[in-house]
């Protein structure tokens, strides 16, 4: 199967690698306004061959088209594919907010032909340079609004998913984005948060780093991510962000409170209930 | 050597652990009010004994004492240490906080007697079934108010943290808390505020955690932190954890405020800021 690629960042070469990996495609295609990842790619074979974006239509041997780019670009990028989508062609794309982009297509006379999906797996890294080889295993995929698509594609895109050894779970776009701003969006925005908090220390405490410690480094790991990716990410989820951001920064001023009024009680009974995340963490 | 342990918990087991695997303590005595830990850790010859605390003055071959227990339970421990140790001997804590203990032993005339050091590793778990080998190794080890400690008791303690691999660093015990509220403290308690958000959130969504991917587990991961533990660390070092937390909520406030009035610009140049972290966990 011959496969084309729009963005070729750390998202798109990683599932380049699963599919090679799987032997699902035979021929990769890159695609990417970057032109530096789109030849780092090419230079690490991740990709077969590096075209332009308008060529995509004049090749009609390819079946599928994989969309991985920054979410506000998402939604132009899937209409104009779908313009010129062949019979039997499949697009779909892999990003972390789907309300915006599945009302946009919504109309589209190919709608049919597209495959809404989000695979929950990233880093804190960018580029090809960057790509993980297995990176999909395990992890959870979700197709959003599949009605909307036809059977036989979702089939197709099903057996991609279950192949790389992902598990498949059904959302609707709305109930989708509101559950990745809890379990997704949250922790990065309290990641850059306390990023922030720190380094704001450091200008009057230069040895604010010396005792970093492991549990500092997995709590702002994430804070390392780009801004090209999550700032639309915040943008196109910003009230179910707002939602949760609220909720959090509610629950840490409860913590706050019974901090100044010493209640001992109240900062244990509340650590306890936080503690219950175990049953969901080790499931 | 001989070594008395006051606390066979992760810290106390793990220390064990690496006291034997680098051949610096031959005989290991273990105390514990906690009586499953105690029976638990010489089960699985953490300890070579088991004894009551009121057993160790009369020990006379036991070179060093480490306490490693709570830390509102040290101070008391630590007096009760020093009021029976013998020429020679010498008493370490392992707590993470420092000012509270140094006060309270400050005028004890065996002062010099003791070193008080945090050694920045832990985990989420607790238990010596949870002790971790060579868990120490490459991280920080702070040292407390040495001037205090006689010149010799400090170069033991060095020479034990250096051979099982820890890099060592000096502070006063003032300084050493309020870092340590900044890259330790306050990451178990966003930790501990984000999983009460999304469990507060999963009463009225019951499929809330179906996507819940490697982001979230990394940033949570410290909310199973048990409550022994970390209550008094929050209370001991009250002043220092709501300066780091005001300043947090005020980091999440602001970002909460350039999304509600879509500054995008404000958004990315935030996140850029934060990404300068990286500069500090990749060194």
């Amino acid at each position: 199967m011959k496969v084309a690629i729009v963005g070729t960042g750390l998202m798109g070469s990683s599932f380049a690698h699963s599919l090679r990996d799987n032997n699902l495609a035979s021929y990769i295609i890159g695609i990417d306004k970057n032109k530096e990842n789109l030849s780092t790619a090419l230079e690490l074979n991740i990709i077969d061959e590096a075209i332009e974006f308008e060529q995509i239509a004049s090749r009609e041997d390819i079946k599928l088209i994989v969309i991985t780019i920054p979410v506000d670009k998402i939604p132009m990028v899937a209409i104009k594919l779908l313009n010129n989508v062949r019979p039997g062609q499949i697009v779909m794309d892999m990003g972390s907010t789907k309300s915006e982009l599945c009302e946009i297509i919504k109309e589209h006379k190919n709608r049919n032909q597209f495959v809404a999906t989000h695979p929950m797996w990233g880093t804190e890294n960018s580029g090809p340079q960057s790509a993980v080889k297995g990176a999909f295993k395990g992890r959870v995929l979700v197709l959003c609004d599949t009605d909307k698509s036809d059977k036989d594609a979702v089939a197709f895109v099903e057996n991609i998913y279950s192949t790389i050894g992902m598990r498949i779970t059904y959302m609707e776009s709305e109930q989708h984005d509101m559950h990745a701003a809890y379990v997704s969006h949250i922790s990065h925005i309290t990641s850059y948060a306390l990023a922030l908090t720190v380094l704001e220390k450091e200008r009057e405490e230069n040895r604010i780093f010396d005792l970093s410690g492991a549990g500092f480094e997995s709590t702002v790991r994430l804070a390392k991510s780009s801004p090209d990716m999550w700032t639309p990410i915040f943008m196109q989820n910003k009230y179910n962000v707002l939602d949760v951001l609220r909720e959090h920064i509610h629950q840490l001023q409860i913590l706050r409170r019974m901090l100044e009024k010493d209640d001992v009680k109240g900062i244990t009974e509340s650590i306890q209930k936080a503690n219950s995340i175990k049953r969901i963490l080790n499931r």
